[in-house]
C-alpha cells in the first residue's frame, strides 16, 4: 500500500513527539511492506510566526493532496495574547472545519502498570475501556456570535445531518466494541439535545445489537468519576465533547498516552496525541511520544483499514509499559526512565524482532 | 428573629429529607430563640398531579410571602414523558428565574470520614475545600430556542450586568474564605466567555486581596479530579456550572451530604440538597437527610445573617458523623445505620445539649 501522509509537527513537544511517531510508522511501512510518503508543513504558533497565519493556505494545499494527516501538538505561552484570529489553537479550529473532520474520536483505556498514577482509585479505574465520540465541526463552536458593548452570544445550533452521521458513527463503533451506546445530552433544557435524542431514537432501529441509553450530561459528568466501567462508546455534541473527553482522560492516570483521531466520511482523517504541547518540557527529551505513535495506530486503523498493523502498533507500546520503561511523566522512583528517543527505539525494537 | 419560610417538600425523597431539616430548623429557633414561621406548597411532580403545573401560582404567592424557601428535591420515573412544560424540572427552572435566583453556591468540602466511600484516592480527595458559584437565570438555559424539522438551535446570550453580579458574589465570598478566585470559560472559543473573561479583569480591580486565575472549562474539568484541593471558589456560567457542580460533586465521595443555596441579591434564597428525588428509595426511612439539614444551615447564613446558628448547625451534622452514625447511603460493614428520623435525632440531641 502507497500513502502520503501530511506531518503537522506544531509547537512545543509537538515535533519530538511527531519525529518518534513518524520513526514508527516507518517500521510498520518496512515491517509490513507499505510506503509512507511524508510532507511536512505549518501549523498553530509556529506558522503564526512563519506565514502569520495558524493554518496558512500551503498547508491546506499540502493537506489536500494526502491521505491523512498527523499532528503534534499547538500552543505556547508566546503567542497566548494574540488575538482571537491569531491564536494556534484557531488551527485547529480551521483544520477540523476546512476538511470536514466531523467524528473525534478519543479512547480511554486502562493500562494496568499506570494506574498508580490514577487520581482514582484503582478498583474504580482498573477496567476503564471506553471510546468517546465528539462532533467536532458543528454546535456553539461554530454557530454565530454577536457582540455589542452591553452583551455577547454564542448560538449553538445542528441541523439533523450533522447529527445523523456522528450518531451512525457512533453505533457503527459500538458495534465493533462491546455493543454499547450512551448518548448525553441536555434534553431537559437544549432544543438541540431534544433533536439530538430524536435522531438517536430513530437510528437505533438500525442497529437493534447495539444497547443504547440517554444520559444528561450533567449526570455523565458524575458516572464518569464514580463508575468509568459503565461505558463502552458515548456519543456527545461538540461541546459536551470537549468537557467530558478531556474530564475522560485523567481516569486512567495515563493523559500522556491517548491518542485521537478526527475523522470525515470518506475515512480521511487527523491524527493527533490528547496532550498539549507542553512548552515548558520542549527540547529535553522528556516528552513521552506514545499517545502520538498510538495517534499513527488510529491512523492505519481508521483512515488505511489496516487492522493488523494498527494491532502491532499498539501491542508494542503495551510491550514496552509492561516491561517496565517509561518516560519521565510516568516514571515512579524504581522503573527505568527513558528519553523520548529511547523509550520510541524500544517501541521500533518490538516491531522490528516480533 | 421572625422568619417566614416556604418550605416544598417535593417529590421521592423529598418530603422526608424536609421533614428533618424542619425538625433541625425548629431546633435550632427553640435554642437561640428566633420563631421559624412555615407554610407548605407545592412543586414538580406532585404539583403537577395537584395542579397540572410544576410551580402554580398559588406556590408563587407564598414564596412571594416568605423570606426564603427550603426545598425537598423534584421529578420521578411517573412523569419522565410528559412533554417539556409539565416535566418536574420545570419547575426548578421557573423558581429559579421567576425570583432572580441567579447565584448558584454549592460548597464541597472532604469530610475525613466519608473518604472511604469517594472514587479518589484519599491523598487526592482529602483535603477538598471548595465552593462553585454558578450563575443560574441566563445563558444557554433561559437564550432563545428554535426548532423546525431538519434543525435546532439554543442562544447563549449574557450581558455585561448579568455576569457582573454573579462575578462581584463570587469575589465577595473568595474574601471571606481562602481569597483564591477561579473563573471558568472557554474564551477560546465563545463570546460570551470572552466578555466573561473582561469583567472577571475589570472586576479584579476592586478586589486586590483576591487572587484570579483564569482556567478554560475542559482544562477544569480534570484539575478537578487530578487536584481538586487547588480550588477555593471557582465561578461560571449557567451551563458550565451545571456541568462542573455536579462533577464536583462526586469527588468527596459524600453527594449525600452537599448542600446547595441560590440566592437573588437581597439575600432571599432557596435552598435544596445537591442530591435527587431518589424515588427508588422513597418512604422507606432510607434516605440522609444531611443535605437538606446543611442547606437550612446555609439559609441561616446567607438569607438570615445568622452566622453562629448556622455554624451550629455544621458542627452538630459533623459531630454526628465523628461519632460514627451513618444513614444507609453512607454506611459501611462496621459503622451504625440509622434510619433517617433516628439520624436526625442526634442531630437534634447535638443541638440542644451543647
Ligand atoms: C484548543 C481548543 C479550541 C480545542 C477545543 O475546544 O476543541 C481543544 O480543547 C480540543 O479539545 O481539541
Ligand atoms: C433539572 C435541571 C434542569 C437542573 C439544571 O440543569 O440546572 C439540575 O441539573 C440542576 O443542576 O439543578
Amino acid at each position: 500500500m502507497e500513502k502520503k501522509i501530511t506531518v503537522l509537527p506544531g509547537d512545543g513537544i509537538g515535533p519530538e513527539v511527531v519525529a518518534s511517531a513518524v520513526k514508527v510508522l516507518q517500521a510498520i511501512g518496512k515491517r509490513y511492506n507499505h510506503e509512507f510518503q511524508l510532507s511536512y508543513a505549518a501549523i498553530g504558533g509556529s506558522a503564526i510566526d512563519e506565514y502569520n497565519n495558524p493554518l496558512p493556505d500551503e498547508t491546506i494545499a499540502i493537506c489536500e493532496a494526502s491521505d491523512a494527516i498527523l499532528l503534534g501538538a499547538v500552543g505556547g505561552p508566546k503567542w497566548d495574547n494574540n488575538p482571537p484570529e491569531l491564536r494556534p489553537e484557531k488551527g485547529l479550529l480551521k483544520i477540523r472545519k476546512r476538511f470536514d473532520l466531523f467524528a473525534n474520536l478519543r479512547p480511554v483505556k486502562a493500562i494496568p502498570s499506570l494506574l498508580g498514577a490514577s487520581p482514582l482509585k484503582s478498583e474504580v479505574a482498573e477496567n476503564v475501556d471506553l471510546m468517546i465520540v465528539r462532533e467536532l465541526t458543528g454546535g456553539i463552536y461554530f454557530g454565530e456570535k454577536h457582540r455589542d458593548y452591553g452583551q455577547a452570544s454564542d448560538l449553538n445550533i445542528y441541523t439533523r445531518e450533522e447529527i445523523e452521521r456522528i450518531v451512525e458513527n457512533a453505533f457503527e463503533l459500538a458495534r465493533l466494541r462491546r455493543g454499547k451506546l450512551c448518548s448525553v445530552d441536555k434534553a431537559n433544557v437544549l432544543e438541540t439535545s431534544r433533536l439530538w435524542r430524536e435522531v438517536v431514537e430513530e437510528k437505533k432501529e438500525l442497529y437493534p445489537d447495539v444497547e443504547v441509553e440517554h444520559n444528561l450530561v450533567d449526570s455523565v459528568a458524575m458516572k464518569l468519576i464514580t463508575n468509568p466501567g459503565h461505558y463502552d462508546v458515548v456519543v456527545t455534541d461538540n461541546m459536551f465533547g470537549d468537557i467530558l473527553s478531556d474530564e475522560a482522560s485523567v481516569i486512567t492516570g495515563s493523559l500522556g498516552v491517548l491518542p485521537s483521531a478526527s475523522i470525515r466520511s470518506d475515512n480521511f482523517g487527523l491524527y493527533e496525541p490528547v496532550h498539549g504541547s507542553a512548552p515548558d518540557i520542549a527540547g529535553q527529551g522528556k516528552a513521552n511520544p506514545a499517545a502520538t505513535i498510538l495517534s499513527v495506530a488510529m491512523m492505519l486503523r481508521y483512515s488505511f483499514g489496516l487492522q493488523e498493523e494498527a494491532a502491532e502498533v499498539e501491542r508494542s507500546v503495551s510491550a514496552v509499559f509492561d516491561d517496565g520503561y517509561y518516560t519521565a511523566d510516568l516514571a515512579k522512583g524504581n522503573s527505568r526512565t527513558l528519553t523520548t528517543d529511547e523509550w520510541t527505539d524500544r517501541v521500533i525494537a518490538e516491531i522490528d524482532t516480533n
